[in-house]
Formats: C-alpha cells, structure tokens, sequence
C-alpha cells in the first residue's frame, strides 16, 4: 500500500513541524533491504573481520581482493542502473549498505570512496561513452576508483587547488600538472577522477587512468587510524589526456566535487553509524564478561550510564540518518515527476536536503567518536591494548570528523545554507523568526491547555527549541549583515542548536510513529531513549544559545534574548538515571546492541 | 620573606571560601623551581624528542640510557632525603619538575612510575636498610623501578588481586606465584615493588629484584599510544624472598598503595599539564603556518575558539594543580612541626588532600585529551597523518584517563572521601549543608548591594556554585543514606559540580592574587580566561546539578531543588565569543602557549 506523504523541503525542519506519520522509520526497511543489510552483515563478519591486522599491515593485494569480492557481491551496483550491471536500488538501499559494512574498518573507507566519490562522479556528470566504458567494470569489482580533490595546500579550501591542465596545442586535449593528497584507494585504483584547473582559473573534473604516462602514487601513508585503507599521494607530472577525459563542462567541476559530498555526507554517517553499533555490542559483551568487586561490571551504574548513553545516542542519529534519506528519495521521485531526468533528480534531492546531509556527517561522526571513546574507558587497560579490538575502533573513528569535510565546515555550511536558502526565498525563516521576536515582546502565554497524544509535552518543547533557534539565528543575521561569515563562533553555535533539534526531533517521531503501530509498551526503552536525548538537547541548546546571545547583544536587548531563551528552553525535568539504567539493561540482557 | 598562610584542609574548599592571598600562583616559583623546570624542558627538547619514533619501536636500551641520563642530572631525586643522593626538595619542585618532562610523550610514563610509585613505597614504607640498599641506586640511575599492582582479574579492584605470597616452613621468607599486569617500565626494571595476598588474604608489598628466580617477564604489550615506555607482565612462579623483602607491614599493603597513588594523582595531572601545554603550542605553530581560504587558519574564528579554548582549560588546571601542590606542601610542614616525621607528614599532607589528588587526576587528563583532540582538528587531515606530531600525541594521552585509577574511580572516589571525611567529624559539611536547605525555604534574599573590587561578581557567583554542590549532595546523602555508593551516577554528578568549581575557583583566585602584583592590565587575557572557564562552569554545575534532582526527587521537593539550583546558578552573562578572541590574539602573536 502507497501511502503518500508531505513532501518536506531541506531545511525546513527548523520551521515547521512534521508529522510522525511523515517520517520513514527503521521499523519500515523493505525484506530487499533488511537482506542486502543482512549480506553486508555477514561479509563484514566473515571475509573482513579475520583480516583487519593483515589490512592493517598493508598485505599485498589483500584490500582490492576484499573490494573485488564486495563487487561480485553485488555491494557496488545498490545505487547503478541495471544498464551498467548495478541494481538500481533506491536511496534509503544504498544508505542500509553503507550502515551494513560501517563495522569493517578500514574496509569501508575503501567500499565508500569507490562508490560514492568515484562512480558517482562518473554516473551523474559522465557521457554515455564514459559511463559504457568505466561502470560496468566499477560495479562488478572489476575496476576501481579513486577521488583525487585535496592537494598538500589545499584542504578545507578545496577549489584552491593548484593541479593545472593546460589545452594541447593542437587541442586535441590536455596536460595536467600537480599534486594530489590524501588519495584513498590510491594504491589499487585503476580510474582516477581528477580535478584541476584548466586556463589557470576554470575548476574541472577529469577521468584519468592509472596506466597513464605522467601519472604516478607516492609510498603508502602513515596514519593514525584506518591503516588498511590505501591512502597515498597521486603525482601529475605533464599527463597527457584527450579531451574525452574531461568529466562534465569545464569550469563546472565544483559542480561534481559538491554535489557528490552532499551524498558522501550522509553516507558517511550511515558507515559511521555500522560501526557504532559494533563497538556498542563489543562494549556490551566485555562489560558482561569482565568481573571486578565480584560483580560484573556492567552492574555498576557508571558503566550502565556510559553503555546506555552509547545506544541513545546511537538510536538517535540512525533515526535521523533514515529520515533525512527517504526525504531524499521522496524528493527524487518528486523531480523525477516533474520531467527531470534520474541523475538529476537524486542529484537535485541530495541538493535540496544539504542541510540535513552536513548536519548528518556531523553528528553521525561524533556519535561514533563518543561511542568509541566510552569504548575504550569500558575496557579499561584493555581497551589501550592494540590486542584488544577497541583500540582499532578508537583510532579508525577519528578521521570522520576530518574527512569529507572536517566537521567545522560542515556546521558552517549547514547554517550557511539555511540563510541561502532563506534569502533565496526557498525557505520562509524571516516571517517565522520575526514572529518570534513578536512573541519576545509579548506577554508570555501562560495558556496551560493539556495536549494529549504520545510525548505532547516533548513536541512543545521541540517547538519552543525551534524558536530558540529562530531567536539566535534571526539576531545573528539582523547584527551582521553580509558579516556573518566571519562570525564562525556564532554560527558553529547555531549549528550545534540545529544539529540537536534535528536528531531530537527525528528520535521523537520515528518512536511516536513506531508506538503508533505497535504499541507503548513495546517501544516503553526507546521512550526513554528519545526522551533522554530530549533531556540533553534542551541544555545543549540552551548552552549554545546563552553563548550566542552573550557574544551578539548586550543591555536590554541581551536581557530580553535570554529571557526568550530561557523561556524556549523550558521543559519538565526527567529522570535521567532511571531511564538509562532500564535502557542498559536491555542492552545487558541482550547481550548487544538492540535498538 | 615568609608569610603566613590559612592552613587549608582537604576538600574544604567546598565548604570555605579562599582569599587569594592563600593561593600559590605559578607566579611565585622560586629561582629554583625555575631552574629545575628549565633543566626538564631542555632535557626533553635535546635528548627526547628526538627519539621519539625510535623509542616508539623499542630499541634496545634506549629508553633505560634516556632514564639513566635523566638520573645522572639528578631528575630522580627532586623528592629524595641528601643522605640517599636526592636532592630533598620541596613537593611544589617535584610537581614543576614532573611537568617540565610532561612533554615527552613516553618518558614521563617511564619517568612517573620509576620516580612516583616505585620510589616512594620504598622511602616511605622501607627499613633503613632496604633504603640505604636500594635508594642510592634508584636516585642517580643506576637501578630502575617498577610498581606491580595489576594483575589480569584485578584492575580498578586492586585489592582483589589473586598474587599469592605463602610463609617458606623455616619462616625464612615467603614464595610468591601469580601473575601482574601492564607493568611500566617491566622491560628494563631491577627493582619491582609486588603486592601479594600473605595467607590469602593479608595484602602485603614486596621488594623483589630482577635476577630472582622465578620470576619472568611477557612481551612488550602492543599499545594504542605510549609506545616507547616498556609494558609487560610480570609472572611469578615460585619466587622466593628472605623476610627483609618484605616492604610495610605484612597485610598492610593497601596503605603502600593507595598513599602513593595520592601523590601519584596531582603528579599524572601535572605530567599532562606538560603535555598540554606542548599540544597547545604545536596548534598555535601549525594554524599560523597553514594557509586555506588565502589566510592563516589561526585568522578564523573556529579555530581561534580552540586555540583560545586550550589554553583556557590549561590555565585552568595548572592554577589548581599548584594550588593543591602548596596545600600539601604547607599541610606537610604544619605536620613536621607538630611532631611527624618527614615521610609520615608528607604522606599524611597528601592524605588529606586525596580528593583534591583525584580532581585533578581527572581534571588534568581531560583537559590533555581536550587539547590533543582539537589539536589533531586543527591539523586537519595532517592531524591523522603518523608523520606530524599530533597523531602521536592524541594517542599517547588516552592512556591518562585509565591509569592511577580511571577517571570514573577517580570521581566517585573524590566524592566518598569528602562524605566520609564529613561523617568523621573532618569536615563540617553537614552544617552548611542544612543551611542551604533552609535558604532553599526561606524567601530569596534579594540583597543586590554591590560588593567591590576585581571578580567580586564572579567569587559570588563560586559561593552559589559551592551552595549548588551541597544541596545535591546533601540532598543525596539523606535519600539514600549507606546505600548512596550504589548510586554511581549521582557520585558523577557530584563529582562533576566540585571538580570544575575546585578549578574554577583556583583560576579566579590565582588572577586575582597576580592582579593584585601586577596590575589589572598586564593580567587583562587571564582575567579574560578566569571568566570563560567560569562561564561554563555555571552551565555544567547547571547540568549535573539537574540531572541529579531529576534523578533523585520528584514533585515539590523537586521543584523546590530546581529552583534552587536556577538560583545559585544564575550569573550575569559573559561576552565569551570576544574574549576567546582576545586569548588567542596573544597565543597567535606568541606563536606558543603563553600563559
């Protein structure tokens, strides 16, 4: 049955509030996705896991063999067209398997490169030649591919690349120049998407073979964590390509390198989440095992504090990790309605929902990183011990807060883009965050009329945390104008109360829409989940809104903004405690992560 | 010129408000202590650092010559009487001088335990004999040490160790057999302080040497960080010792280890300070340097909040850890004039600051793993790469938290001193405690008469803070009486609230005493720092405080308790965005840590 729901526009979470019935729930993956999940599952487990310290040692041949199999599998194809040999999956698939081989370590660093940052590249911006000649090999394993953006002086920064390519003189093609950094897959990639700077200035994407003359890898880095992965440097030196090589117009690869991020963000928070859940488990099974004071010390409350806190936090971004990508597919198949064409419309829904993409790479890499870290304190000396598998977890986790854009430029960027989109006119924040200045003014409403329903009082206190929101953000435009880029602490204040309500909200619907169906008392754990979460973000965007307006306003103005403040981050207390000790004990009794 | 100074008492400053002059502030090291730290810092700079990816891969005697160099400078006998080779200087020395090595990621590990918790069981607990045997030795490095208290099944439960040390028939000695646990410095030690069970259960130390019979040590563990310090096990197969092995007394052993824990705590706290301020100096270094966006990273404000950040958190810690460090220091001479012996007075003065000794253990390594966690931010993908520095560092530093007691021991440790402190009639907490409760009744004293001079608002604000602290606590105290050990999550809490007002506070006085020297201007960015860090101290004791009442009551009680708790955490708001601006202005101009 095809129930059809609101369309939701990205970044409109901050405005209006959704429905429960409106979001897509774990609870709802079709048996196509709970298998292809299942398969990731079980190729972690069997053909990764016995490896990861051969991985790790670079063993020749060992990584690509790993990435051939996952090819044969099926793995690469989730989101290719038939045409090509892939299986033409949608996008809520695709996120499911990047969720399901996130436990394999270095592995998905590998799997994600290729089939994110270098096939797509080719399937959304390639010709028809392009795509017949590299994705049939790409999707069956036969091939593989690499993403080459960064340079040594160029990071953050990314279109300052110094890589030229200069038109042959006969312009038949052109020559590239340059130096790339960081490059995964580098070592055993055969197809390498390149950026470079055609005439000095024009920002361009190329194909390149590896067996092209010029082309050549610098020794294998090393690095703190992901060690399995290949990450080397990629010279160009006088690489001669025909002008078939270009990948899409030239001057419009900023177009490629963007739009394929907004997509690698969400999916990096999906692997991001595969892994959290492992490293709960593994948190979990050693806190049952290890025995100190004659108890097991999951029977303490600081451990069940700390194993609690990893599902909750879990459990939360995974329920927003799954909403904001059926919101991408819903909004595909809206374009695709419209007339626009496949790759358009996935390309155009991942644009639309940008917002919530960077939002998700930010909380999806923490949440692993605080997972992992309260992993290795679970262990204990054990959990130093590079013998002990926490070790590995801790130091593979940290890179996600740098790569794919380190986590600062994506809280910028989602706020960033929320302003876009409101001056733009695409998103209506003026009049919603005018009306809370009004109500700033206002008598405070002391109306007390009970609503009724499932978490009524946590939904107004979503509500009133939007509002809050709206007050900082709206003064912070109001105060600087065309300045506010340079204001980053303000804005990375603003990211974090978005960041928070987004996951807050998202937790509370998918919880509210699952009691619908099958009841409170089956879902009475992630009731206290959701409402935990809630506890936390109430103070955590009072927190962020008390050092914006401290750091915008002073006098009368700073008075009234932190009374609304205070106001809108008014809620009843909950019992914190309780909640996370019946929480961990479900985890306990399983055995695992459970949620 | 000496002055006279308030005799403080351990965990008083919960109760009792300090004058600044009371405090020793980093501003008044002595020529001395100048020297030494200088001596230390150059020690690492020269010999170190330079090795340290050979120490990293354990090259034969590497680690064992840096000690002996460290030994020959006299480093080794900061602590140790002039009769026995030391130096006999004073406990604020040894603090200096342990941070002054603090930077050398592996060598203070190596440093601490030999100088720390394998020395001083043997100048505190041992016969003249084993002290004019061993001390010499120990002090100009020609013999190493080694603490053996861990064993497989016994971590956080020390006392739970299953070494057994069974009487020789002749009553000549005892035969030891077990097995011990990540032993710093095993690779190379001559001299390892054992505990063992003397008939099963008389906890008991031992001096056993190296070529004794029987005993054996595993491989180097293989280790997340701290790669260059030796780590192994030490198996004990029926070793035999006379009965002059014996260290303390026979099932005293508990009072051998956890008195040189104490003193081990502050000077963990302190190592880290060391490396902090290291981490601190190589992110101001790398964020000049590295150009994005055609400026400086140290020009953007995300970056100047971290670089500000770490600094604020370092200030912070090392105006507690010197505060702690003369508080036992005059603790220790008010002793010696009552009579003690110099072991006994200083073990008895850190004995009564335990839960300052534990704050700080867990104040220091958070504040490190803080710093190095930023730092590799800052870095970027460079922060991730094993050839720049701060890889190493974010690895070496996770182990802080785990040893000496994990910062989870730690805290509810701090808590249960200061409870059991006050149930001994130590520390009048219970009076205090119930006036807040009847303040919490009466009606708000609305007294706004404005107190003068530099933080008056802030030490205000402390006093609230300290007000906050009791009522939890005292509130916890009454609900669950002797059961309140199990209510681990509330000790956090507690813990929590007196940890960051312990710091805070310290930071404030220390400002405000060196103000008071040198004039509000030349003190203008600490003063800056001192109110930040109190910022946020307001929100935490905020948060901790309120899951607590949430966790603990309900009804009006609860509602009497939050209102409560929004009293004594309310404070005027702080331009916290400007200020860390202006702290990282300097550290940018200094190009280091500069505070």
């Amino acid at each position: 049955m095809e129930v059809s729901h609101k369309l939701m526009k990205g970044g409109e979470f901050i405005i209006k509030e959704t429905a429960a019935q409106d979001v897509f729930t774990p609870a709802e993956f079709t048996e196509e996705q709970r298998m292809m999940y299942q398969t990731c599952l079980d190729f972690v487990g069997a053909e990764v896991q016995p490896l990861l310290e051969r991985l790790d040692n670079h063993e020749e041949g060992l990584m690509r063999g790993l990435m051939e199999k996952a090819g044969q599998l099926g793995l690469f194809g989730v989101s290719i067209p038939e045409q090509y040999g892939g299986l033409d999956m949608d996008f809520t698939t695709a996120l499911r398997v990047t969720e399901g081989v996130g436990g394999g370590h270095s592995f998905p660093v590998a799997f994600a490169a290729h089939t994110g940052i270098a096939m797509l590249p080719i399937l959304y911006f390639g010709t028809d030649e392009q795509k017949a000649k590299y994705l049939p090999g790409l999707t069956n394993g036969e091939l593989m591919g690499a993403y080459c953006l960064t340079e040594p002086g160029s990071g953050s920064d990314a279109l300052g690349a110094k890589t030229k390519a200069i038109p042959t003189e006969d312009g038949s093609g052109y020559v590239l120049n340059g130096q790339k950094m960081w490059i995964t897959n580098g070592g055993f990639a055969d197809v390498f998407i390149v950026f470079a700077q055609v005439d000095g200035d024009k920002f361009t994407g190329f194909i390149i073979e590896k067996n092209t003359p010029g082309l050549s890898l610098g020794n294998e880095e090393h690095k703190m964590g992901i060690r399995g992965s290949s990450t080397r440097q990629v010279f160009l030196s006088d690489v001669k390509v025909p002008k078939d090589a270009v990948l899409g117009e030239i001057g419009k690869g900023h177009l490629i390198a963007f739009n394929v991020l907004n997509i690698g963000r969400i999916k990096l928070a999906a692997a991001c989440l595969g892994a959290s859940k492992m490293a709960a488990t593994l948190s979990v099974k050693y806190a049952n095992e290890r025995v100190q004071f004659k108890m097991p010390i999951a029977k303490f409350g600081a451990i069940r504090h700390k194993l609690a806190e990893q599902a909750i936090r879990i459990y939360a971004v995974e329920s927003a990790i799954y909403r904001a990508g059926m919101d991408i597919y819903r909004m595909e198949q809206e374009l695709m309605a419209q007339g626009k064409s496949a790759n358009e419309a996935l390309l155009g829904a991942a644009r639309e929902f940008a917002v919530e993409c960077a939002i998700l790479k930010v909380e999806g890499s923490e949440v692993l990183d605080y997972v992992v870290d309260e992993g290795v304190q679970v262990y204990g000396g054990y959990g130093f011990s590079a013998d002990y598998p926490m070790d590995r977890a801790y130091r593979d986790s940290r890179i996600n807060r740098i790569f794919e854009g380190t986590n600062e430029i994506n809280r910028m960027l989602a706020v960033d883009m929320i302003l876009k989109k409101a001056m733009k006119g695409e998103l209506d924040l003026m009049g919603p965050a005018q009306a809370v200045q009004q109500e700033l003014m206002a008598i405070p409403d002391f109306n007390t009329e009970e609503e009724t329903g499932l978490f009524a009082a946590e939904k107004k206190t979503i509500a009133k945390l939007k509002k809050a929101i709206l007050m900082v953000a709206g003064t912070a435009v109001q105060k600087y104008m065309n300045s506010l880029a340079k204001e980053q602490e303000v804005l990375m204040n603003i990211a974090d109360m978005a960041i928070k309500v987004y996951t807050a909200e998202s937790t509370l619907l998918r919880v509210e829409k699952e009691a619908g169906e099958k009841g409170e008392e089956a879902l009475a754990n992630q009731m206290d989940i959701a409402r935990v979460y809630l506890a936390d973000t109430v103070d955590h965007v009072n927190k962020s809104g008390k050092d914006a307006i401290a750091s915008m306003t002073e006098g009368d103005e700073q008075r009234l903004l932190a009374m609304g403040l205070k106001r809108f981050t008014k809620a009843e207390l909950f019992n914190v405690k309780d909640a996370r000790r019946r929480i961990a004990a479900a985890l306990v009794e399983a055995n695992e992560y459970c949620y």
